[in-house]
């Protein structure tokens, strides 16, 4: 069976923000288990973020930075609204 | 009568990116209100936006750096948590 597409994305800016963290967790080999050890937040929780579902919160963003080894300006850098 | 002191900020990082903000509004010689006006948001939120007391969101970080005419990464780059 295929499996279901599942909820959009919030807007592209969530998007970009989630292709972000997805692109740099895989440049260190990391599982969305393992880098949701590190930030102390749900596995479940940054699969969402991942795919643009959630309108993450700075102290998150924050977080994930860090645990991935980065600025969280970079996560962040060139994002713009959609209205 | 002296101003009450008001809640003390969530986190440094809170506190910094408040800072930011109000920082460059300043700089654009704009209110609290005009500034609010631009985003879309209400000017009692900006001030707790700017006092650090908000775990303000990635949607709300992309709008208010808008209306600054500024990359959303300048508000957030090396920002850490307080653990």
């Amino acid at each position: 069976m295929p499996r279901p597409a599942g909820k959009p994305p919030l807007s592209s800016a969530t998007a970009e923000f989630g292709a972000r963290v997805r692109r740099r967790r895989a440049q260190l080999g990391l599982s969305q288990e393992a880098l949701a050890d590190t930030c102390e937040l749900h596995w479940t929780y940054i699969g969402q973020v991942e795919r643009g579902q959630r309108n993450i919160s700075l102290h998150n963003i924050i977080r994930i930075a860090e645990a991935l080894q980065i600025d969280p300006g970079r996560l962040v850098q060139g994002l713009a609204s959609t209205t």
